[in-house]
């Protein structure tokens, strides 16, 4: 088969790979018809992540079960199916308190050891408890499809920040970052009720449509300025503050311009972000860290439901398309700024 | 009057200083009865917070309204009272949030503009707001008073760890530090019905005293040797840690042994602190941070009340005393860590 493989910074290739197959009973091999391209593999494409060449890519994929294992229950061919970011065997304590991304026996796609969903296939371990089907309708409905592929990791990841920020009914919310996951927290937000969506950012098309999104105000300025707008604004701070880039600037000004007593959800991969950690102001103002790398498992079931309701819809953060050949120049286009998020249609 | 004066590293002096005197409408003069020194005064007793010569210390004093302002309601002159270590309005959003320390015209005891509770009176702003009235029957009860005078910091300290970390019924609970807040939350996790209390810490003498305020498991390896033993004792990690000590390492350790979804408290001062986040373990495994700068105030009715029906003590880690003369002496011992924590009987 034919998957996307990491060379070096700047450097990742479709080529021949080993057919995906089943190795333990309770695998699937899924087809991938979907897949994104993400901010955070920019890291290893940028060169911050340090990754080995003959890596595999992907981590957001849908598609259709192929075959599988004699242990799978729930799952049978030619069922359409979507993949949370990371693969959990649904059974250990931190599955069970809905941590899924703490797995005993977890583990995430690409990399080292297992396929990437930037490729023709992919086997998915544990597929009763990773792979959530969708409903026969949803087959062909290519519109609809794109609404569910966001599922895989951006909307799960923006609403996880939302959720550990403590967003409710008339919150007050800053988020920082107009990438594809900021959109998303500004829906998902919007969703569990904020009342003023505040977001930061500097990229005209992508704050309109997180305008579109629900966000009620835009802060350009950076750094002190920005921290001074975002408190002068809100009279002295948000109460939830949804970190979604992962640097030490965004890391900083999302303590900044936190209200005393206030929640900052962090979901952006932290690269350079411990620097940027107030804790002098955290700590005078009893501001809480809460999140980290989403647990998307636990939050597809309800998410699909209000997408599938039509009450929801994080498509439009894919804003470019390309084939599995494509997926070079797709990075290229991210790393470039010239597309948000590009979605993989094999 | 006299009191306590910051001088230099290492030198506090009681000398002669103006009379604590009504300046506001809501002031209080209250004549210190009880005081202690607190381990976050070593910090500038130790030269790592910079302090000017001339500043007043302490910051938890007990004592008796000599005077009250023309607006002041809830108080008069003879009545016993217990003040938690920051004054407070009552009224603005942070107070009615409980998040008095936060308070938008309140101020903490001592340093350069206040009177500290080192001294035989202290000019009390916001008194109906800041005090707390202790009952009648209190009055002249010493060994009830020693039970109280910790309410004023310490054990609202610790208190505050424990609910940062969500400590409740059946928990397992990691404790970062013996000293009297380490101490306190040990008591306080107990309090909140933790089933099982690990204290980390080396001291002998205060470990015995954790043992019998509840702590059931004792661990005085460091560093890493210190989080694999947790680990291990805990099959993973601890979901509730409370940090009581402000040090880079034991914000490390406390970080460390933290299980997967679970949360720190942290209320130790944070000198250095921030160097010990490990940001990339509390991303990978949705850990989070929460606590801060105690609001005592908010805690002292509830931990009264307790203390009152004889079911909370935290007494006992007041094992040094002096008088107001004495006061010099019992920062060299606690520096020395010859005693745990000093009271002051003026």
């Amino acid at each position: 088969m034919r998957a996307t493989v990491f060379h070096a910074p700047g450097d990742v290739r479709v080529e021949t790979v080993p057919d995906a197959k089943l190795l333990e009973p309770g695998d699937a091999v899924v087809r991938v018809t979907h897949a994104c391209i993400c901010g955070s593999d920019l890291w290893f494409y940028r060169g911050e992540a340090k990754w080995q060449t003959g890596w595999r890519t992907g981590h957001e994929w849908m598609g259709v079960v192929e075959e599988v294992g004699s242990a799978v229950r729930t799952l049978k061919k030619g069922d359409r199916v979507i993949a949370p970011f990371s693969f959990s065997d649904g059974e250990c304590e931190y599955c069970r308190k809905g941590v899924q991304t703490s797995c005993v026996h977890g583990g995430f796609w690409g990399g080292a050891g297992n396929d990437g969903g930037q490729g023709e296939a992919v086997r998915a371990p544990f597929a009763d408890a990773t792979l959530v089907a969708l409903p026969p309708e949803v087959a062909n409905d290519a519109a609809l499809l794109r609404k569910i592929l966001p599922l895989t990791d951006v909307m799960g990841t923006g609403h996880h920040a939302a959720v550990a920020a403590g967003v409710g009914p008339g919150s007050t919310v800053a988020v920082m970052g107009d990438g594809a996951v900021g959109l998303c927290a500004v829906l998902a937000a919007k969703r569990l009720g904020a009342e003023r969506i505040i977001i930061f950012g500097r990229h005209e098309s992508r704050l309109a449509l997180a305008r579109g999104f629900g966000a009620t105000d835009v802060i350009s300025a950076r750094d002190k300025a920005g921290i001074d707008e975002g408190r002068e604004r809100t009279s002295g701070g948000a109460e939830c503050v949804l970190e979604c880039v992962g640097t030490e600037s965004s890391m900083a000004q999302a303590i900044g311009v936190a209200r005393p007593g206030g929640t900052v959800g962090y979901v952006g991969v932290p690269y350079g972000a411990a620097a940027g950690l107030n804790l002098g102001r955290m700590f005078s103002h009893n501001i809480s860290l809460r999140g980290g790398v989403a647990p998307v498992r636990k939050y597809i079931p309800e998410l699909l439901k209000d997408v599938l309701a039509g009450t929801l819809d994080p498509g439009p953060v894919l804003d470019g398309e390309v084939d599995l050949d494509g997926v070079p120049g797709g990075y290229a286009a991210m790393d470039g700024r010239t597309v948000t998020k590009v979605m993989v249609k094999l």
